[in-house]
């Protein structure tokens, strides 16, 4: 089942029911929090006859509980880490990396990204889960059955800010500001790609309507995430509306850490990957980061070509 | 105005309205968090003849869309860190620490705290103000009038996991479990001891029925609420509901630290700053973490000697 989450004038939206070409919804009546709160007991219409437009879509979860982003993809963390000099510990392939984000307000997929020309705006194209109730201590096969939902996010990031801020020690507040979501959110059970915890299949990234990324989702991801989950239930119970993001996915190449879309490689889901590649090649990074009037797209197609979530598709405006 | 959560069934619960000596209160008909998505319309009731019991109550918001808690008492922050061998940067003068910390679930006033032998489990009592809708970019004047409550929380710190997860560089997950709050909370207006964006008068902390803390919350907060709140929405818009923490209220002493308070001081409001105490006066902390049976207590009083908030009451069980 496909499911998105439109406008009524409150601050959660309402919760409709998509067909799965995503042409026709139907009103289910509650938002997704209150079906997250109940899932068990829920009766959801079939979707009518009713279009259904994506680019009205708010975020599945407008505002959510919880949104914890883990690392996964660790050919992502080596590539930007070594960006700003910073080393890649061997542990994080047995601890995933793990941060608290901003679950309140979650942007819509036509929401405008706000920059600074101080801030170095950069894009992250993610998985991620929504969760039910999760116990503290689950294990990773308790946190798998509560995967609820399954979506794409652009995890905006203020790279500039970054280096800054981390230093403090306490993780990101001013430079990972609110996060876009595509405009459906799908049950695992509706994804052909889905299987064993992770999302298979070519998570499409175009700058200025240009391939930037292609990678699998289903390639380098180190962690699953119900051990993500897990990893996040350790010392809390985790509540119905939790979000866990997958981390930037990146694939790395044959003999190395990929090429760019236009050197034949899959490219990459965020610009500071692309900029690592660029200064290990030359010294320099030559792709600037997000700038006004700058066009990002991120979406996933199924076999057929059709898009699965609707597509996050956002413009760059300034602060 | 004064008031608190109780339990309905539902996961926000439903607020009532409680009088100025917590003796009784009245059915708002709405939760907490529907009042504050629509402040300026409130019409609350008087609190009525029925009976208030504070260990009722929930935390005044279950779930939070956000809670980012600062470390505003540099007394703290320089003795925490020098615990672990870590530096007092210059710059914490000017540009607040701050947290992405965990808004869901929020911990009612009787909740046990989970305590594992490995965790180094210890409590922090700090001053929080929930706020209104605040406009990224936000002044600190515009930041100052978005505050609508102010309320006391513990921010349950989990030593012995946080030097290795901060170590990874992303802050805190794990080592920072939710923390609990105050059965009431109350308007600025409410409180005599409110000036400027800083809560004046002594935080209260007992350690199994022994005074450990009489910080003055007034005395030693190098940022404001209105600065800190300010510093959070440099990014971002704050949604109404949004948790700002103090940090863990700490004050200097003459000439150093301060003492413990069976040494004539004012004391600490966690065990880890009254360890480090003994670490430089002894070479060893003496003062153990939270062991199961351990009873935490935290609460302000008025110039009457009536608690303002209730008290945070918790006692240490096994995870």
């Amino acid at each position: 089942m496909k499911m998105a989450t439109v406008d009524n004038g409150t601050p959660d939206g309402t919760l409709v029911t998509v067909s799965d070409d995503l042409a026709h919804c139907a009103r289910a009546g509650l938002s997704l929090q209150h079906l997250l709160d109940g899932w068990e007991d829920a009766d959801l219409p079939e979707p009518s006859a009713a279009p259904f437009d994506p680019t009205d879509a708010l975020a599945p979860l407008p505002r959510a509980p919880q949104f914890l982003d883990g690392s996964a993809y660790l050919n992502h963390v080596e590539l930007v880490r070594r960006a700003r000099g910073a080393e890649m510990p061997e542990r994080l392939w047995s601890d995933p990396l793990m941060y608290q984000g901003c679950s309140a307000p979650c942007l819509a997929a036509q929401a405008p990204i706000v920059c600074d020309p101080g801030w170095g705006t950069d894009f992250e194209a993610e998985i991620a889960v929504i969760t039910g109730p999760v116990p503290r201590g689950a294990s990773p096969k308790q946190a798998a059955a509560a995967i609820r939902l399954v979506c794409l996010i652009n995890d905006i990031s203020l790279r500039l800010l970054i280096p800054d801020e981390l230093s403090k020690g306490f993780g990101f507040v001013q430079s990972k500001p609110p996060s876009a979501f595509s405009p459906v959110a799908a049950t695992p059970e509706a994804l052909p790609g889905w299987s064993e915890g992770r999302l298979s299949g070519i998570l499409r990234v175009d700058l200025n309507d240009e391939p930037f990324g292609r990678a699998d989702a289903g390639v380098g991801m180190a962690f699953d995430f119900a051990q993500l989950i897990a990893h996040a239930a350790r010392t809390r119970d985790l509540p119905a509306g939790t979000i866990i993001g997958s981390g930037t996915v990146s694939n790395a190449g044959k003999d190395g850490p990929g090429r760019p879309v236009a050197q034949g490689g899959v490219g990459y889901s965020c610009i500071a990957e692309q900029r690592m590649i660029e200064t290990i090649e030359s010294g320099a990074p030559k792709t600037p980061f997000l700038r006004p009037g700058d066009r990002v797209r991120i979406w996933m197609e199924d076999a057929d070509g059709r898009s699965i979530f609707g597509a996050i598709e956002q413009t760059v405006v300034p602060a």
